[in-house]
């Protein structure tokens, strides 16, 4: 072929990059899906970031590298990358992998698609309403509107949003500037994308305010009730609640029957933030923790997390048909959505979200739906509870392992108390000692590399390990494994 | 293998699921990479909504299909959507495919990474840093800040913000309500990401000041310093000039000298929308076009744009370094932003983000860049620039092509007069006539299916297309079709 330079010829070469893509390929199924989900190998490879720097020889220089260098540096980056999909992976709330969800992501990125109109995103656009109507229906909605946000903490920011709007439509045009004290009321455990969203809407965090939990972390519906009334005779607006069905830390659910009642009766937005627990709708045997659901105004609810759709996956999900999303998001843009095109411009929902260019975030979970289908959802959240249980058991027979509270969901707190620390809980320097078991066991964990499971303090709770349990590739010797390390790592502190 | 109803046991068949995504990865390589680049083939396959929703199935249902089933499902998704890869996809601003950046996005997708800690992703941490550092370069800054945002409107929501807070540093924690009216300075040219997010922050569009343009689109600074001092008379506060480098349809630059000029008189943050024209700096030839982008407090790019790395990639770049993201941002969950952890916690980013999960969108920029170098990147753009120039000059050996104005930049807005239109510029219905001719010709080339170009009204400018030229695969060839097959399909008109 010619030179690339003659300005008539393309200067990408197709079969070229084509057998570079092919060969990556290769790699991420060797090192990522492969070795990354054996546990015979690490889940992370531990390096000082000044070493790790050094090894990636991450500089970005004026001159390009062969195909043979760029593969070497798709192999170290998989390499040194943490194993999210690895079987002992407990670090957050995703893990595991499903490879009709990767297939369609695979997809979504080759495709390049910008999801705002159907001119140009013909597929996605009746895609993502059928996805969005599905998950409607688990919350038991034959009506309603949504949209796939960037993550489930710009879904609670779009709520907030939403419920501002309906209140107070002049607040798009007019601002903040003269409108009375607004007020949030969200439990002291819920996610901090509440504050984020305070700060950013204008609205300021001291406004947010905290209603109490039980030990459970669960909201008290009467103090909700006794905390509007308050605001309400300041001369405040009380404008949404903000539930969490499934909350970070301790995976509670607010009761949001009563919830809903106090919502109703004092007329202010109810949003539940089901981001880590919405998938439990899937199970029949589990779904009444979220009774109640379908009276909230909107649902925030990430199938990334729970359901393995990946990194994205949030969807907004409203009870509204008036066109509220669309009215309060709006900007009318002529060079996009142009009026006078021969086919229903209803269809160009780009103007509901607030981004312009959308990344597709529904093919990857319509994809994994339509492989395992709702009951093969179904099977992997009870699949969670269960191994959840069981880990829950083993740890009971053990000393030293101490929970924090009965778990209702899939987040286990719990303590590990070294041998010397046992039958020392009455010390004045206990907890002082006990703070600092976690962060020892945890950077041991992570130099040694077979394990990760996060720990935090609570309010008045010293250190603890929150093992989320997810993944329905982690089997019953998962369980053990991680119960036997913890120990290992943490009997001689 | 025993059930997969046994507790003890994975859920999830790595070897089954390797296999689907290898066949997967083989139908994407074949109808998107292959046939969606071959100008043999066509860029869009139109089907009426109602027929396409049909076609593709998308019910979701109780049960699971099997794995030749969702294979065909994958072709079907890749054969009716859009190739925005195709040499002829001239629709929006990105098109064309690079495969290293590809390469980089599937390895993001299947290592499913989280970029909010070192702990979580110690490679994507130092290479974000590395990526914003030479991004930041380019633009002159040897120091500062700044973060991957899910889209260009994001980016420049954060710098309102951002401008906000510097001023204001008790509007996160108090919110609007008893500050003074805020103004945002704009062109009326500027994307409508400023309006969304003046709504979305509770500023109001209303206190979106428009700044005139001249007739190429570009901000007229006199006008510029008129409305802040008319503002400040009015007991306002404007707090942000948001320039553009790059204008979404004319693709104008705003003179970014004369404005920080005004911006330092008044102690006004400037924020530079570059999201479509900041890649012009890769290049020494026209990089001059973005002359005092130097000056500005923060500016946003979006490589997913001229670059090609991909949908979504945009950089938030900050002058700053006195940590005002993170003071501005920042929430402090103690589950994940511990700060007895066992490395330097100001490698854990996360919190300079108003997202939690945040997706890696450095990767792919890194590896491509990689590939070919900066000055790779410069070809690319500067094979833009001559794509465009020779486009243009074949326009003007035509009848029937007339320009809005002489292009600055990539965007080339023109009306094409059918011949019944020619001569008759002075009748009545001249200029309704004249904006009914796009429309027609575009729902006659998407029904056809191999050429997309987007078109729109421009105040008192009825539809033009706006032709938007960037792939680097683009050749001279493809721009000679293109004005063929405008010629073809409205010369009748
Ligand atoms: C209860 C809850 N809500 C919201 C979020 C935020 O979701 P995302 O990480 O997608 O922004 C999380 C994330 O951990 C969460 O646990
Ligand atoms: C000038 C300008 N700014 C901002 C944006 C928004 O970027 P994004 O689509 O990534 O949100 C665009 C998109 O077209 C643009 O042209």
């Amino acid at each position: 072929s010619s030179s690339p330079h003659n300005p008539k010829d393309s200067l990408i070469d197709h079969s070229e990059g084509q057998l570079f893509l092919s060969e990556a390929f290769k790699i991420i199924l060797d090192e990522v899906l492969s070795k990354g989900t054996s546990i015979q190998q690490k889940v992370c490879e531990w390096k000082e970031p000044e070493e790790l720097a050094e090894l990636l020889d991450l500089e970005l220089r004026a001159a390009g590298e062969p195909h043979h260098r760029l593969l070497e540096r798709v192999r170290d980056v998989a390499k040194y990358s943490i194993k999210t999909s690895h079987p002992r992976f407990f670090n957050q709330q995703f893990a595991g992998v499903d490879y009709h969800s990767l297939a369609g992501r695979f997809l979504s990125e080759a495709l390049n698609t910008n999801l705002y109109t159907y001119e140009a995103a013909p597929v996605f656009v009746l895609m993502e309403n059928e996805v969005l109507k599905s998950l409607r229906e688990q919350i038991g909605w034959t009506e309603g509107d949504g949209i796939f946000c960037p993550g489930g903490s710009t879904s609670n920011m779009y709520a907030m949003n939403l419920a501002r709007f309906q209140l107070f439509p002049e607040v798009k045009s007019q601002g903040l500037c003269g409108l009375p004290r607004l007020a949030i009321l969200t439990s002291s455990q819920s996610h901090y994308s509440v504050k984020k969203g305070a700060g950013f809407l204008g609205i300021g965090t001291d406004n947010i305010i905290a209603v109490n939990v039980n030990d459970g972390g669960c909201m008290i519906p009467e103090d909700l009730d006794e905390k509007i009334k308050l605001l309400k005779s300041q001369g405040a607006v009380p404008f949404v609640v903000s539930c969490t069905a499934g909350t970070t830390v301790q995976g509670a659910f607010d009761p949001l029957e009563p919830i809903a009642d106090i919502c109703e009766k004092h007329k202010i937005w109810m949003h539940v933030d089901a981001a880590w627990g919405g998938s439990v709708l899937f199970s029949k045997k589990h779904r009444h923790l979220l009774k109640g659901i379908e009276r909230a105004n909107s649902v925030a609810w990430n199938p990334h997390k729970l359901l393995l759709a990946g990194l994205q996956c949030s969807a907004l999900l409203l009870q509204d048909t008036t066109g509220l999303l669309k009215r309060c998001h709006s900007a009318n843009a002529t060079y996009l959505f142009q009026q006078d095109k021969f086919y229903d411009v209803d269809l160009d929902i780009g103007d509901k979200s607030l981004q312009c260019s959308r990344k597709v975030d529904c093919l990857k979970l319509w994809l994994m739906w339509k492989a395992v289908g709702s009951s093969g959802l179904e099977e992997r959240v009870n699949k969670a509870f269960v191994n959840a249980k069981y880990f829950l058991e083993e740890m009971k027979k053990r000393k030293g392992f101490h929970l924090l509270h009965e778990p209702e969901f899939l987040n286990i707190c719990f303590w590990f108390k070294p041998p010397s620390l046992r039958g020392k809980e009455g010390n004045p320097d206990y907890q002082e000692k006990l703070a600092k078991v976690a962060p020892v066991i945890k950077e041991r964990m992570v130099k040694k590399g077979n394990m990760m499971i996060g720990y935090q303090p609570l309010k008045n709770k010293v250190n603890f390990f929150r093992l989320v349990v997810l993944s329905p590739q982690v089997c019953q010797k998962d369980m053990d494994f991680c119960l036997d390390e913890i120990e290992r790592l943490g009997n001689d502190l």
